[in-house]
């Protein structure tokens, strides 16, 4: 997390229902969406992400509204489960975990709806278990192929500010996000941006509902004001980090993180290990999951390096428990950091005894050298 | 909100699933336990306090249930339009906004309820919109009187860590609190202390929820990990204001709180204007509501101090708009800050034209001199 947004944070709380409050509202409310690329509203909750995952599902549904979720992974999963207690009916479409969701599957899927009852289609931008991502373009032409009026909902907690997002282009109705991964922030703060089409579901809805109500949020909002106290401190972060997205600008922050993963995958390949997605088109530029051989554990592995050099990798979720680890490269990352992560993991390969070749280090090297200051250039090239 | 707190709160996020986060989580868990003053649980979320609120309710009742909800204020008339969302069906008691819940009205009400519909009472204990308290004891005496088994649900979002409050001994069985009054941090985190029995009755309860849900928050607290991401340096902060609070002694905070509500009110006596509550004992120690003559307006007063003193002060809220401001001396609030403040008022009653006798300030300050440096005793001769 940059020290900026930190020391953005460490002032006085100022009087949420004061005269000077709604300058502040209004530049969080509006920076918000440049990031979401949309042109209608954010709602932007005192939550950590998981209750914006409810807030979608509570006010675009109602009880007994069927929706189709895609298991990309460990994420999507808890989402599915979560629709279940408010008495949805997900339809789950599973995949291997080494992909995002597939767009024919999908449409195939919608075309034999007919009757049109799957009221939504719930897909995870950047499946944080496993470092794969799903192309959010390709889901919308897959639902307007099977002119299929279902809700599209997504979440990209881990995606946004990482991996490009575009909420108008791509005809997203209910996107939802988190302060704490590419906003760089402390958790605490969640996001709903919706669509036209989203909020008049939502005014059809049944489902009982008060904090996550969208409504009164939209309604209050308009004078950038909130309905109930807001995470005033963490809005005073959130128009810095906003700031520092675009200062950089965002093409260049999405091209930063993409080089990241690429480097990161070429040492995977030199130490002769798996990364745990298998479609290029679908690499996450947030993290990358490196599968172990078969026979170790890649929890030993993530304690032996943990022991040694005093670092903490994600660990493999739900079923690929011990099967992968998980390098992240998102926020505040550069060069040198990515540098010391793959030293960290190539050292403690070699600790934990895991099978395979050195030289990964140096091969992410090399790459970051030879496309050092080129960060646009070397991402279109990918 | 005193800088100790900010600065605690100004270190990176630290993983809320690494190995180091038990020991912050369990500080924070048993840390909150001493200002409730409760052996059991007490449930942190990342919202403000109105999501605790909706959790209280998700959680011990279900659809259907009624409750008595003490309109004792704007925040209580918030807190039982929100019980309606949920298809519950409160009972409101009426008061006229000057006195706190009426423990004999309530057991005479729950004596009637002879086949023991009633579910839960509902009383805010510090009411901030008229600065008057309940008697939570008296409540819960009530309530035993009638031998009636409904569930004590009390919001004392601003009352906790400025006005004494005992979960345990009391009796209560649900409390909501929120961060951003008398534990000094910012708004972000918010509280639900519940009981044995109130633990019961959400095992029973129907009613859909997911991000409030107490049992999965008890179950992964037990270790001092959370089930979805926490607020983690709002908890960084939470740790170093129940420090804070225990290095003056609750009792000593309590005693300061109420040793400035009796100040202010010398000063509002002075000036011939009239305390909102009208009961000794139920007066607020947290902040003082000041009604203005008939005829005049509180918030023509309220805008003439914010732009010749750059102090905002309360407003009165719904039913009470214009015919009050209100003082608050909650906090991280010493006697200089309060001179300044009653100061700012005395100078804006001139300045506004509201007629008052002066004095005000003087006589606070006698009353400061008189018992400066003998906070236990004066709190004990109130």
């Amino acid at each position: 997390m940059p020290d900026r947004i930190l020391r953005a944070m460490d002032m006085p709380t100022q009087d949420h229902r004061g005269p000077g409050f709604a300058a502040l509202g209004l530049r969080a409310l509006e920076g918000i969406k440049t990031i979401f690329k949309c042109a209608g509203p954010v709602i932007i909750y005192p939550s950590s992400g998981t209750g914006a995952w409810e807030a979608a599902l509570v006010n675009a549904l109602s009880p007994g509204d069927k929706c189709v979720m895609v298991e990309t992974g460990h994420f999507a999963s808890l989402w599915a489960n979560l629709a279940k207690k408010f008495d949805l009916v997900p339809e789950v479409i599973e995949t291997d975990w080494r992909r995002g969701a597939d767009a024919n599957l999908l449409e195939d899927r919608l075309r034999r709806d007919a009757g049109h009852e799957i009221k939504a289609v719930c897909v995870v931008h950047n499946e944080t278990s496993t470092g794969c991502t799903s192309q959010i373009a390709e889901i919308r032409k897959a639902i307007d192929a099977a002119s299929h009026p279902a809700l599209l909902m997504v979440d990209t907690i881990s995606g946004l500010a990482s991996a490009d997002f575009r909420f108008d282009e791509w005809g997203v109705d209910v996107a939802i996000s988190g302060s704490q991964k590419g906003l760089m922030l402390p958790p605490g703060l969640s996001f709903n941006a919706v669509s036209e089409k989203a909020i008049g579901a939502s005014e059809a809805s049944t489902t009982a509902k008060s904090y996550w109500a969208w409504g009164e949020m939209i309604a209050a909002n308009k004078t950038g004001y909130f309905p109930y106290t807001p995470g005033t401190n963490m809005l005073y972060g959130l128009v810095e980090a906003i700031h520092m997205l675009h200062e950089e600008g965002l093409d260049n922050v999405f091209a930063r993180h993409r080089r990241h993963g690429e480097a990161t995958r070429r040492a995977v390949r030199t130490w002769g290990l798996e990364v745990q997605c298998e479609v290029a088109e679908e690499y996450s530029p947030v993290l990358t999951a490196v599968r172990v051989p078969d026979g170790h554990n890649a929890d030993e592995l993530r304690s032996v390096i943990l022991k040694n050099f005093d670092m903490s990798l994600g660990n493999g979720l739900s079923k690929v428990q011990g099967k992968l680890f998980r390098i992240g490269h998102l926020g505040d990352f550069n060069d040198l950091m990515l540098a010391a992560t793959l030293s960290g993991i190539e050292m403690g390969l070699d600790l934990a005894e895991v099978p395979h070749q050195s030289g990964g280090v140096a091969c992410a090297l090399d790459y970051l050298k030879s496309t050092a200051g080129k960060t646009e250039h070397a991402a279109a090239a990918e």
